[in-house]
C-alpha cells in the first residue's frame, strides 16, 4: 500500500503549543499575500511562448541540481537521471530516470527538497500518495497528463501561484527577446529581467571573449576600450531597465571590491581584454567592476546584488563532461569587512544606493554582515541563500542577524530558483519559518504580537517590494 | 491610543512550560543579587560630581551607538540625532532628535536594544505606554522632569540599581581625578577604575604621541626609553590599583602576542617611539606588550582582559567627520590558537595569572576558546561580548563553550556599557538567559536542579567576583 | 546525606511533550541495537590478555584527557591526578587522586563527561549516590572490588556492552601481536585494527625516524626508497586487513592533499627521509600521502578516514614534561574546498572509494563539508568529533549538515574513545540526541514518523556497518 501524502497545516511551526498558536495566527495573515520573486533563474521563454512543459523528468528532475547532485553523491550517474551533458541531451528514457529518482526518495529525508517536492506533488498536482518505487509510474503518467492541459501552461501556473512579480536573470549579451515577447503579449503577468554582467566581467569565465564580442555587437560600442566598455554597460543597463529590470546581480568568487583611479582601471582593463592577465588581475578587475557598477546604480537607480563566495565547478571531471551548474559549486570562506571597504568608502554612506549582499558563509552573519548592514545606509542583507534556503538555514539567518541588524536591514525572501513549480513551496516555507521565529520572540516576550504581525507582512511582502524598488 | 508597555515576569524564558517553570525558580534565586559590573565604560565624573543628567536625548540617545547606528543605517543623519561631531556638540534640538528616535522604534524590533529600553522606560522611569511618535513628547517631558530630581542623580541611581561594584576604564594618561574625588567623598558606592593602556601601546592610534607625552609627565619617567616606558606602566598600574583597579584591558585589532628577547623588544620600541614603523611593526609591538602586561600582572596581581578583533572606524567618511566610537567598528575573523601561543608558552601554566579573553568572532567559541580555556590554568573566557550581548548571542555562547570549558572557566557577566541606565536591564537579561539555558539542561536531565541553582548564582554573582579578584 | 544518582529514562530528549513522546518511541526501537564502534582508541592488549583493570584512578581518570584537562585548567597539577609524565607513572596514590577528582565534580557540570560518568557509575557499577568529596572513598573501594571480579574483566564487559564490533587503531610499525592473540583465542568478541600511518608519514613527528626503521624491519622493504616505502605501506595494509581492518585513519594538521607526478613525489620523499626538509615540504608530503593512500584504498578496499585540524601539543611546557595526548590539542580553522581538491580531482568521482572526513571546525559543516559530501560519490561525513561529541555538538552537526547532505552521506556514530567503560554511554548519548533531532523533524511535519524510525536505525547501526564495510 502506498504511503499517504498530506501537507500538515502546522508544518514547519515549532511544536511548543503556545509558540505554535502564535505562529499559526501570524502565518494566517501572510499566507495568501501575493508572491514577490525579485531574484531567480526561471526561463523567460516559458512565459514568452507559453508552451506546455513536456514530462516529469525534464520539468522537475533534470534541471534541478539540488535533486540530481544528491543522487549523484550516492553513486548514480547523471546520464541515468536525464541530465544533459556537453554532448547534448541525455539519451536516457525520462520514465527510467524518474523511476530511479522515485526509488531513492529516502536520500532527501530531512532536506528542503523533500518539503518542496511534497508541496509541488500535493498542491500543484494533487497527489495524495507519496512518491516511491511503487508509485513512480503513477506519478510519471499523471504529471505527463496534467502538463498537456491548459491549466499547467506556464502562464496559467504563474497566475495560479499568485505571483505579483517574477524577476529572471540575463546576461548583457542576451537580446531580451523573450522579455520583449512577454511585454508585447496580451498576458498581464509581470515578468522582469535583471542585469547579470558576470560573463563580460569575469575574464576567467570560459565564454568571456565571445560574450564580450556579442556585448559590442548589441551596443555598437567598441567594448575593447575602457570608455566603450563602460558605455556599453550603461546602454545595456538601460535596455534591461526598459524590460522592467530594477536590479543587477553579481556572482563573484569573493566579495572583493576595488577603487582604482581611472588611469589604473583603464590599464587593468587593457590587460583583461588582451587575454594576458594573471588570476590576481582577473580578481582585481572583478573587484573594480563592482565599484563601477555601484557608481552606475547611483545614476540609474538599479539595485545592486552581490552573491559571492562560491567555488564554481569544483569537480573538474564533471565540468569537462557536463559543463557548469551541475551541483558542484562549493562555498568558501568569504570575508566582507576588508573586501567591501573600497566600495563602501566611496558609496557606503549613500542612502540613494541599495546594495544587497548575500553569503554562503554563515560565519559572516553575526560577525560581519549584520554589523555592516546595521551601520551603512547603502547596505542591506539578502536572505538565507542557496544551501541555506531551508528551515534550519533560515532560522540561523534570523537568529544571527536580527539582534544586530534588525529586520529592516533585510529584504524579505528570494527563491533564487530555476525550479518554477517550487516557487510557491519555497515562499510558503520562508513565511512559515519567519512566523515561527517571530512567534518565539512573542512567547518569550521579546516582541509584542501586534508588532510581530507587522513584521511578518513586511518579511513576506513589503520589504522585497521596497528594497527592490518594485 | 498608545500601546501599553509592560515587562512580563517570564520574559526571555523558554516557552515550554516545564522549562519555563524551572527557569522561573532558578531566576527567583538570583534576581535580587547585587550587580557586579567588573568591566564597562561609564563616566566616573558622573559619580564624582553627582550632577543631574540633562535630558532624554543627551542621556539615552546621543551617547549610545547601538541606537544611533541603527537609525543611521536607515538613512537618518547623525546630526539629526544629537550625536556630536568633531566640530563639537550637535546643533540639533534634543526634542527633535528624540521625536525621530521615537518614530523609528520599529527598527529595534527583535534587538536587545528594544528590551533594554523597555526595561529602562518601565522600571527606571515608570512609563506604562510604549515609546512611539505619539508618545515622544510625553517621554521627553517626563524624563526631563525626573532627571532634575534627587532620585535620578547618578549616585542615587547607582544605589537604587543595587550595584555592589562598578568598574570604569581609563587610559594611563588619565589622572584619575574623578576616582580620587569619589573616594574622597562620603558616598559609599564602590566605583573602581581599570587600566586600559591602548593609547600608549597602539602606535597607530591617532593620539599615540600625545598620550605618550602625558604618560611621561604623569610618571616622571623617560617613556621614550624602553626601561622608562615599562617602569611608567608599572607606576600607573600601581596608581590605578590604588584607585581600586583589579584589572587591565586591551582592545587590540587581533589577539596576537609575541615573546621577543629584551634586546629585540627594545629595538622594536625604539622604532615605535620614533614614529618610523611599518604596520607589521606596530602589530608586533602590540603583541609584545600583551606579554609584557602579563608579566606585570604576575607581579602586581591585576587580572588581564583581551578584547580583540574589531576593525575600528571602518567608515572612513564618518571617522573624518565624527571621530571614533560611532558605531562603525566591525568584527573580523579572529584567531587565538597561534596568536596567543607566545604568551601562553610563557605564562599559560601559571595559576597565579588570570587572563580573560573575549571574542567578536563566534566561530572561535567551540573551535578555539573553549578548548584553550578548558586546558590552560591561566585562561578564562569572557562572556558574550558587544554584538553578542543579546539573548541569542548569550545562548550561543553557553551552547558552544559549556560542553568543552564548563561553567567554571567562564567569568560571569560584563555589561561593558557606557549606557548607565541600562545596567540593571543588561544584568537582568543575562541572568534570565542563563537561567533559561540551565533550565533546559535540567529538564533534559543533563544537570540536577540543585546544581543548576548553584551555577545560576555563580554566573550571576560569584564568578565575576572571583575572576576579577574583587 | 549523599546526592542521589539516577539515569532518567528521558534524558537528553527535548522537553516539549509532543517531541519527547516521538523521541521516546524512536529511541525505543534503537536502544538495544548492538554497538558498532568502527573507530576508537581502546587498547587491544586488554582483550588479548583479559587481565583485570586495577583501580578507579588508573582505569577512569588517569587515561582520560577529557577529565584531567578540565581539572588542570583550574590549577590542579597532573602529578596529583595520577597522570603519568615522561619520567614514568605518577607517584601519586590512586586514592588521593580520586578524592581530588571527586571533590571537583562541579567543574564537569554541563559537560558530556558528567553524563558519561553518570552512565558508567550507575549502569556499569550500580552506584545510586553521586560522586563527590563525601562518597569518594565509597566509590574508590567499590570500584576496586568490582574490578577484580570476573564480570569486570575486559572481555566480559565487551560482551555485556553488546558490542558487535570494536576497531582499535595501530601504527604501521605495530606488530599487531594483541590482535593476533585475540584471534587465536577462543573468545568470539570481534575486535579489529585500523591502519594509522601518521608516525611514518608525518616527518615532523618526534618518532618519525624510529617508526620508519621499524616499518622497514617489519616489511623487509628498503623504506628509504620511494618504491620500497610505498610497497611497505601496501604490505602493512594487507597485514592489517588480515587482522580485520577495514579502514585507515589519518590525523593530519590540515586536510591538505596533493597530486604530484611520480618524479616529483620521489624527489620530495628523498628530502623527507634525509631529515633535511622545510615545514612546507613536510606538509606537502603529508598531502601527497593522502592521495597515495586513496589510490591504495581503491586497490585494497580499505575505507579512508581523515581527522584533520588539530594543533597537537599546543602547551610547550606540558609537552616537554608529559609528552603527547595530554589534553593540549587545540582545533584550528580547517579548509576543505581547496585542500581536498587534488585528491578529489583524481578520485572524487569513484563510487568504489569511501573517504570519510571529520572536522573540529564546525564552520565547515554547512559551508564546505555538507556541500562536498552532497555531491562527490567518494565522500562521506564523519560524525561530530572530539570536542563536538556532545549533546549540543551532535545537534549542531545534524542541523548544519542534514539539509544539504541528507542523512545518507553520513556514517553513523564513532565513539573515538580510549575510555572503554564509556562506550555504551557514548553510543547511548548519540542515539538519544539523534532521536531527539528526528523527533523534532516529525513534530514539525518535516519527516514522517515511519521514515524517522528507519533513519534512527540507520544512524544507530546500519550506516556504520555499510560505510565501514563491516
Amino acid at each position: 500500500m502506498p504511503r499517504p501524502l498530506t501537507l500538515n497545516e502546522d508544518r514547519l511551526f515549532p511544536s511548543d503549543p503556545a509558540t505554535r498558536a502564535v505562529a499559526r495566527r501570524l502565518y494566517g495573515e501572510v499566507k495568501t499575500l501575493p508572491i514577490i520573486s525579485p531574484h531567480g533563474h526561471t526561463d523567460p521563454e516559458w512565459f514568452a511562448t507559453n508552451a506546455a512543459f513536456s514530462d516529469a523528468t525534464s520539468l522537475l528532475l533534470a534541471p534541478d541540481h539540488y535533486l540530481y547532485r544528491m543522487l549523484y553523491s550516492q553513486g548514480l550517474a547523471l546520464e541515468e537521471l536525464g541530465v544533459p551533458s556537453r554532448l547534448g541531451g541525455s539519451q536516457t528514457d525520462g520514465r527510467a530516470a524518474w523511476r530511479l529518482f522515485a526509488a531513492n526518495q529516502h536520500l532527501f529525508r530531512g532536506t528542503p527538497s523533500a518539503i518542496w517536492l511534497a508541496h509541488v506533488f500535493s498542491d500543484v498536482f494533487g497527489f495524495d500518495v507519496a512518491l516511491d518505487a511503487q508509485t513512480a509510474d503513477l506519478y510519471f503518467d499523471q504529471i505527463g497528463e496534467a502538463l498537456v492541459t491548459a491549466a499547467f501552461r506556464p502562464r496559467a501556473l504563474f497566475d495560479r501561484f499568485n505571483i505579483e512579480l517574477l524577476a529572471t536573470t540575463e546576461s548583457p549579451s542576451d537580446d531580451l527577446q523573450h522579455h520583449k515577447a512577454i511585454r508585447a503579449s496580451d498576458w498581464k503577468g509581470r515578468v522582469v529581467t535583471a542585469y547579470r554582467p558576470d560573463p563580460v566581467i569575469d575574464a576567467e569565465h570560459e565564454d568571456f571573449q565571445s560574450s564580450l564580442a556579442r556585448f559590442g555587437d548589441l551596443t555598437g560600442q567598441d567594448v575593447r576600450t575602457w570608455a566603450g566598455y563602460l558605455q556599453a554597460h550603461r546602454m545595456r543597463r538601460a535596455a534591461f531597465a526598459a524590460m522592467g529590470a530594477t536590479s543587477t546581480d553579481h556572482g563573484h568568487p569573493t566579495a572583493a571590491t576595488a577603487d582604482l583611479s581611472p588611469i589604473q582601471a583603464e590599464a587593468l582593463f587593457d590587460k583583461i581584454v588582451s587575454g594576458r592577465f594573471t588570476p590576481v588581475e582577473a580578481e582585481l578587475f572583478r573587484a573594480q567592476m563592482l565599484t563601477e557598477m555601484a557608481a552606475m546604480s547611483l545614476e540609474d537607480g538599479l539595485v545592486m546584488q552581490i552573491h559571492p563566495g562560491s567555488f564554481r565547478n569544483h569537480n573538474a571531471r564533471l565540468f569537462a563532461s557536463h559543463g557548469r551548474d551541475r551541483g558542484a559549486d562549493i562555498p568558501t570562506p568569504t570575508g566582507y569587512v576588508r573586501d567591501l571597504k573600497p566600495l563602501l568608502d566611496r558609496f557606503g554612506n549613500e542612502a540613494g544606493l541599495t546594495l544587497i549582499v548575500f553569503t554562503l558563509d554563515e560565519t559572516a552573519y553575526s560577525r560581519e554582515l549584520a554589523p555592516l548592514a546595521g551601520h551603512y545606509p547603502a547596505l542591506r542583507l539578502g536572505p538565507a541563500w542557496w544551501f541555506h534556503d531551508s528551515p534550519e538555514g533560515m532560522r540561523r539567518f534570523r537568529e544571527q542577524t536580527t539582534e544586530t541588524a534588525g529586520f529592516y536591514n533585510t529584504v524579505g525572501f528570494n527563491d533564487d530558483t530555476r525550479a518554477f513549480l517550487s516557487i510557491p513551496a519555497r515562499h510558503d516555507m520562508a513565511r512559515r519559518v519567519d512566523c515561527g521565529f517571530l512567534a518565539k520572540l512573542v512567547v518569550e516576550h521579546r516582541l509584542a504580537e501586534d508588532e510581530a504581525s507587522e513584521v511578518a507582512s513586511d518579511l513576506a511582502y513589503n520589504l522585497a517590494k521596497q528594497a527592490y524598488r518594485l
